[in-house]
């Protein structure tokens, strides 16, 4: 008799995604050991090159929660098979009482499955952004530096189909287009260090797959605390856009998310290319160029610009492009344009100029 | 005292519609005022040039709710002081006991506002895609028909930002890409005949200008039934979604509508271009091709193909196109793919052969 289906979907996933790093792994052996931009830690001597490269070290990003304790579990189960070393980052974010004692409870749980090296980091988390956003800076920064510091190839995140949906949901909110409701990429990161091998399998699955395999999980009371967005959304906000919707909303969310990467990571594209055909001798931004060009591809082409000139890419607005963007469409005249970042936009003799005040 | 700032702010909108209104008839005098492609009507006869064009006409959809005699009482206001006429018309879809008592009293409602022509046109609401789809291909069928019988320049219907909003997670729900989250255009339909000056304004400020006018207004009780998706999606989806996300969930969504569409357009006519490139000496699509175009323009270009082939744009979903597409970069040698309308496609000697079977 083979595993409970849950198990075996958890397993399947996460095994595809270690074949997908042994194949890049075997392509560019040492790649992924060391960081592709950081500098050499302390102390680190230069290696001569060896005979052969030793088994990649894969490490998962574990809160202790269902969805990456299944994950931790499929990659204990995994790893040794495909000739992988597995190992385990927690992040305490020191935001509760006892988080200490859970982050130690967690890397116990997380060695109990086999997995090694273990290790349990504290962050203290900053207040940019937000609480949540504040709170992921401070885990992606920990976890980049376990990374580095294991000379890990990848690191796997247990982020679910739900997740995705939420976060689909939140861009939207933002209104800023596309890109926002692109959610998570199953890749990412520096030399796509980050892998997220759950992003199509719904968090029920996970759930399951801990339940049956008698893991204990934790519940993180944030997720059900309605100060957070994501935890109104996912308790309030999406049920009810299910019953109105129907049970396929979070499945049409996950999807919408893939087409939008795709189509914006085209439209930049577009835009990078269409950015040099529009630019003059001194590389101003020539008006009549931009006239020309897709409403779409010129929009992106002017963030671009603001955002090379200075301006915050978080605190750029749909709303701030849009009056650039008059500079060029609805042109009777008007003045210089104030954005964030002291970047101000004026136009000059049919050429846009862009720069920090 | 000027009018209370609801008034005004539906006066405004419209007023700024007949002047687009107005500026394009002017540029291309008489080509509204004729179907640009419907056959002429039993027993017209040719006219003469005249000297001068008569003043146009602009009619309104008036279902007899607050947006739309919102609508019909600042058209009654603008029109006149821009020598422009102005009518109305009801939709009777029979639905409901005593729809057509109902749409007569509409029609003297909008009589009493000064329109002139008004009429009421009954309909016959079939069945294909469901009610609210089919009431809405007949009120449309039946729209076109008034405004060619009565020569109209343009039709202005009332939907509202919150319409909009609905209809961008009635697309999101569909989970079909960028297309689907455009919504409503501003400006549709034959040669634009199509004018919706609410699009940015909230419903309540329609409410609202119809109360400070003393508008009678009718509460169609289907925008209430919860048998009805956008009606659920009102009164309990988006209201939840608002909760949990922030009161500016409405004009984010109504903002992300607006920026796909701009996305959209740019992407398809990327494929356009992109098509034509990667078709050999019989028209074929070239595999090679194909595989080095970004995948949003590859999925595009292939959906064109099954649709010019004779899929049933509507019956063709994302995961059809996915299928197609892994004959380019998933190749296997898998059989052919069939398509909705009996398309079937095939890989053959590097090129995609796709016909109705």
């Amino acid at each position: 008799m083979g595993p409970h289906p849950a198990v075996a979907a958890i397993r399947l996933v996460v095994r595809r995604v270690l074949h997908d790093i042994l194949d890049e792994h075997t392509r560019n052996p040492g790649e992924h050991s060391r960081s592709p931009v950081g500098p050499a830690g302390p102390g680190r001597i230069p290696e001569a090159p060896r005979e052969r490269e030793p088994a990649p070290l894969v490490l998962v990003a574990c809160s202790g929660g269902a969805d990456s304790m299944a994950l931790a579990s499929a990659l204990a189960f995994e790893a040794p098979r495909l000739g992988v070393r597995a190992g385990g980052v927690t992040v305490d974010h020191g935001l509760q009482a006892g988080s200490d004692l859970r982050a130690a409870e967690v890397t116990l749980r997380l060695r109990g499955l086999g997995l090694d090296p273990v290790e349990s980091v504290a962050v203290t988390v900053g207040r940019d952004g937000g609480p949540e956003a504040a709170a992921r800076d401070a885990r992606y920064v920990a976890l980049d530096a376990a990374a580095e510091r294991h000379g890990a190839a990848a690191v796997l995140l247990g982020h679910t189909r739900d997740d995705q949906a939420e976060t689909v949901l939140l861009g939207l909110a933002r209104g800023s287009g596309i890109r926002s409701l692109s959610g998570m990429a199953a890749v990412s990161g520096a030399a796509g260090r980050y892998r997220r091998p759950f992003l199509r399998l719904d968090r029920q699955t996970a759930r399951k797959a801990c339940m049956v395999q008698s893991l204990p999980v934790w519940d993180d009371p944030h997720n059900t605390d309605p100060a957070y967005t994501r935890s109104r959304l996912r308790h309030e906000g999406l049920p009810a856009l299910e019953k109105a919707l129907g049970k396929g909303v979070v499945e049409a969310l996950a999807r919408t998310a893939q087409l939008s990467r795709d189509d914006a990571d085209a439209l930049d594209a577009w835009a990078g290319r269409a950015e040099a055909g529009v630019r003059d001798a001194d590389g101003r931004l020539e008006c009549a160029g931009l006239h020309a060009l897709p409403p779409a591809v010129r929009r992106r082409v002017l963030r671009r610009a603001a955002i090379d000139a200075g301006a915050p890419a978080g605190s750029l607005f749909a709303r701030h492009i849009e009056e650039i963007d008059r500079l060029i469409t609805g042109w009777r005249g008007q003045g210089a344009i104030n954005l964030p970042g002291r970047v101000v936009v004026r136009r000059q003799g049919g050429r846009l100029v862009i720069r920090q005040g």
